[in-house]
């Protein structure tokens, strides 16, 4: 029997691009404390780690000292496991390698934990979601962009270098539409994400103009994925017909990853998940259409239930309870 | 300190559609016993057992009884690891559910480990071979099919029901070519298989009829991957060309699972594998080319060094010693 006792709290942060969202973590998974500092603004990564150590204290002292903190779980685009840096993160202001960890686990004298934060949100879904006991499934998060998270025999899969978990950017349509972020052409997150939903909306209009829609009364600059929602639900075929789309697309996708490492479930999360069976009927019906018939029938696509501002935050300070991802 | 002491041989047995092979394998992965009895020409699954274990009394002979043997390993097409059974497999005599871990455990006494073929090689380049010490690889095999097996944090992926690791059936150009086994269109097999490199050349040969090649020698029906790998060794273009595109195809699928698992290494195995730098270079191009740039020039593109009579053996017989895959 161990003598060791885990501390009561862990702290989760969620870097985005434009804000960095944190949260005061207990065992269970309850949040006693949130807040938030911007990302953006700090043009050094010491100012932003100051801003972020100022905005923290009310939680360190709602927890009653750093003393009942185990430690810190950050996810961060292109955040890595294994080195505890973020690397070039194209949507943050910080350029090149950043040893995150290392700066937050200095300035608190608390062990930080980093991944990306689709990882981050896979952990979160495994301990507190929809995936609690699932030793096999995927994650994926449909927002802006296309992340991903994997789970087989109960492990986060990080890859030799700490980068595994990237479906967003694997090629689905060769020669495709062309990703103006990767410069990569026919990727999923050009297709499945909310820009590719607006961009398949406007290619739609482009090149059939006769076709009736209530689309056509936005100016095309104005066309985006909650457009896209609006006018499904009014009734718009169309506009339905963009999600039918991109079911296929996703749902093509989805039976490569299935017939790749076999999970339970697939579990989506994120700002398209709000699209509900517009979006996730074609997908399961195109996932299955592709699937060798071992494989049929047997993949749960899952929405996740768990908050969506808390999510990112549960995710990164599960972080800290997974000694072993 | 345990007081158990591990059996000084296991039994491998690699069962393919026309043959099967087995040996007696030590520890060091040495085989000391070989033989091979007919899989086709058995209808009842209880004669190919009875006939199996007439064939492998000498290897148990020379073991010094069967009470030296730790146990079987068997890799087998559709074999799954969970339920010992092989499940529909196409290529195999037997239809439907075969328990073949269970009976060959009855029959012979001692326990019985069951995967599939492609999971057995990568276990054994993991005990045996190139990937010798690597926690992240996949194990490609081009043979008349595309297997694979995908390990990752130093295990195998089996996925929630055992089927994991089919690469060779993801859809990487859709509504592309027909595979006639599967009824699925565009699939990684209809292309880098030596059927698909037998199709892509009979496809040249058909829509390009105005190209000199030293192909068109053949019967149509002759063509085959051998043919085309001779004619590319006496410098013939088009046949080069068939490489480069099928290249193109692995290449586009190899940079999919790059992303997705983040190996160290990819090791190939397979007859395809003889046509080395027609086929290596051109993957190896493409797949870049398909990468983000965080996973550029890291992965390594490795040729097995097993003997390919042995790697079978040798990969069954690891799942003996590997008790926790």
């Amino acid at each position: 029997m161990s003598t060791l006792k885990r501390k009561e709290y862990a702290i989760g942060i969620d870097i985005g691009g434009t804000n960095t969202v944190f949260g005061l973590v207990d065992h269970r998974g309850a949040i006693s404390y949130r807040g938030a500092v911007s990302t953006k603004k700090h043009e050094k990564i010491e100012d932003y780690i100051q801003d972020l150590y100022i905005a923290l204290q009310p939680a360190i002292e709602q927890a009653g000292g750093i003393h009942n903190v185990e430690g810190i779980g950050v996810g961060a685009p292109n955040g890595n496991y294994y080195s505890g840096t973020i690397e070039y993160a194209p949507n943050l202001t910080w350029k090149g390698i950043i040893p995150i960890a290392e700066l937050l686990s200095e300035k608190f004298g608390v062990p930080c934990s980093l991944t990306n934060d689709a990882n981050a949100a896979a952990v979160g879904e495994m301990m507190y979601g929809v995936a609690r006991g699932m030793k096999d499934f995927l994650m994926i998060t449909l927002g802006t962009g296309v992340g991903s998270g994997i789970v087989a025999n109960g492990q986060l899969i990080l890859g030799h270098d700490g980068f595994a978990g990237e479906l967003g950017h694997v090629t689905i349509i060769p020669d495709g539409r062309l990703h103006p972020g990767t410069g990569l052409r026919g990727s999923l997150e050009a297709y499945a994400s909310a820009t590719g939903v607006a961009a398949t909306a406007k290619e739609f209009l482009e090149t059939r103009p006769e076709i009736e829609t209530k689309m056509s009364a936005y100016a095309k600059e104005d066309i985006n994925s909650k457009v896209v929602y609006d006018c499904a639900v009014a009734g718009d075929l169309l506009a339905k017909e963009v999600y039918e789309f991109t079911g296929k697309v996703l749902g093509l996708a989805l039976a490569n990853f299935v017939m790749a490492t076999s999970p339970s479930a697939i579990v989506f999360f994120g700002g398209m998940t709000k699209a509900g069976d517009f979006i996730l009927k074609p997908t399961q019906k195109h996932m299955e259409d592709n699937l060798l018939p071992i494989f049929r029938n047997k993949v749960k696509l899952l929405f996740s239930e768990l908050d969506e501002a808390d999510a990112a935050i549960l995710g990164a300070s599960a972080l800290v309870w997974e000694s072993k991802l």
